[in-house]
């Protein structure tokens, strides 16, 4: 604490994100990346950057990797927004789209950098209560009072929505802004961007850290009509001109480029995916469906605290959260099938 | 203009960065970036990287590279703070540090981002005004009633304060922050950073664009006391957990590694930078002393707004802003010295 801090600072409890521990031998299944590497084209393009474009600023508008990505979706360039990561997009959007107005509505059990955003900017929040199968209920949520916010698939549960019951909520929510927060939409789930065209309150935002494998690089994207996209750009422009520097720029542009890669190892995850949830079953867990790379599972014969400990202390990292309704639950990202052998293997040991 | 924009977006005048014309041919001299490419231990850092490290998280903290920055300039760990450009670590600064109390300071010509993010967080203002020679007095900052940020060389009059002035200033205004804002600092001025351990209200900030030759890469770093770090890493940490992708965080490693090449360049451009100033006053230019890499000229034969059009038109970009007290300067960035000779024949072509 220092007494050059504001009010502001003071208020803060900052999102601490999943331990990014270093070193031979640590199966990281809790911060949900990817266990495939990007595309072969993505390590392409990195090379082929000269010394000039390192030495000049990158294009700040990221012109190229908007217009990719507008053909990808079929939108128009004004319709595509880009950011240092889906956490940037959504930070901007927190403070341009959420300050001023009454509460914000967000599911109570989901990504919890969004509490943490409504400090940053003194924004009232108005957390909803999940079912008791942590299912999010569309129509638990105040219709024309108050922007809403809730990711597809949720997190940490994986559990998604269907476009059909976002398009219910937009039918009704007409005065106030919804965020779709597709960090996790590659594995399954059905995207909201479709909706786009039809709903002026929409913004949809997304990542190349899960399905593109490109956690390292840092770039989200957002779609929205051109009005709302406009409204971002205001805001970042205001915040930082430069935000996606020319390697990562590139590097998106290559992983777009290569959607057979894309598929493939997207594919892979969820057959993974599947296989994990029939072992966690076998052994007794509650797992809940999910559209994720993760998944959401209460063990039956240990506490959720005793299993994460037991496995943490195997170098074997998952998610535990020991807060209520979710301290017997544990997150278990999908690595690559010898990873999840060496998780069950573990888990079989503890039990014999 | 969007019925969902909130009054924040609605009030914003967002920045205007210097126009990135591509293509061959192109003298670009208007966003001072280095005329030369970056290290060679650069490209040999991005180029080991692999695969594994692109699908992960970077370390959110991006450890090795402050405490390659703490030996760099001989301070602990817990004294340094670094982001995606000097730009990132000014907004979470002003909205960490400058929110809620008396106006902030800042000279009334100056880098035209500050007022920016005074409307982003609403944040009063108080410009102080350059003597008539464009020259920071900082007699003339009010004494403790709220904080101030200084560039260190001023931009875009490339005029450098002295240590001992800082000192003086600090000595005095020890209730609020001083943000010393040394963007351009590699290129003949004297950092503050040996005032930290005196002054806790003291905040410099640097970057890897100028002097470095990263502009490309978007890194920029912070130092002060502890508290105040951590203070900035609170903010941080509610906006965006990792805002420095591991390319970024591997090259400016690489980059302080090899002091040798980055003296050497900069000496290369100091050298240029003399030899463009004695050519402009050949020219009839009035020519501001530089301690930048960057010079602030005014012509004296023609407007600068005719200079400025007639040598863009040639794709040979400078500068230039219309606003008083600036609107007969430009402000020319110091390329290599065959870039200035294009420059220079295109002049002697216009006055011929």
């Amino acid at each position: 604490m220092s007494r050059f801090w504001t009010d502001t600072v003071r208020r803060l409890t900052p999102y601490v994100p999943g331990e990014q521990r270093q070193g031979d031998g640590i199966v990281k299944l809790n911060t949900n990346e990817n266990p495939y590497p990007p595309s072969p084209e993505v390590f392409k393009a990195i090379a082929a950057v000269a010394g000039d474009e390192l030495r000049r600023y990158p294009d700040p508008e990221s012109t190229a990797l908007c217009q990719t990505l507008a053909n990808y979706h079929g939108l128009g360039l004004d319709e595509v927004f880009v950011g240092n990561g889906s956490d940037e997009i959504l930070a901007l959007s927190f403070l341009g789209f959420f300050t001023g107005g009454p509460a914000l509505q967000f599911p109570a059990v989901s990504y919890s950098f969004y509490p943490v955003y409504c400090d940053l900017y003194d924004i009232p929040q108005r957390p909803i209560p999940l079912t008791d199968k942590f299912e999010i209920r569309l129509d638990n949520f105040t219709v024309n009072d108050g922007c809403i916010i809730f990711p597809n698939p949720n997190a940490p549960t994986g559990r998604a929505l269907s476009r059909k019951a976002i398009r219910t909520l937009l039918e009704r929510h007409t005065e106030y802004l919804v965020v779709v927060d597709e960090a996790y939409i590659d594995f399954g789930a059905e995207s909201a961007i479709p909706l786009i065209k039809e709903y002026p309150n929409l913004l949809v935002s997304q990542t190349f850290s899960k399905g593109r494998s490109l956690a390292g690089m840092r770039i989200g994207a957002a779609f929205a009509q051109a009005s709302l996209i406009e409204g971002l750009k205001r805001v970042k422009n205001s915040f930082n001109s430069y935000p996606i520097d020319v390697l990562a720029q590139r590097a998106a542009v290559a992983s777009l480029n290569d959607d057979d890669y894309f598929r493939q190892t997207v594919a892979a995850v969820i057959d993974t995916r599947t296989e994990c949830i029939r072992e966690l079953q076998l052994r007794g867990f509650d797992v809940l469906p999910s559209a994720a790379n993760f998944v959401f599972a209460r063990p039956t014969k240990s506490s959720a605290q005793a299993v994460f400990e037991i496995l943490n202390k195997q170098n074997i990292l998952v998610r535990y959260w020991s807060r209520e309704p979710i301290a017997e639950w544990l997150r278990i990202s999908i690595g690559t099938p010898q990873d999840m052998a060496k998780m069950f293997a573990a888990l079989d040991a503890l039990v014999s």
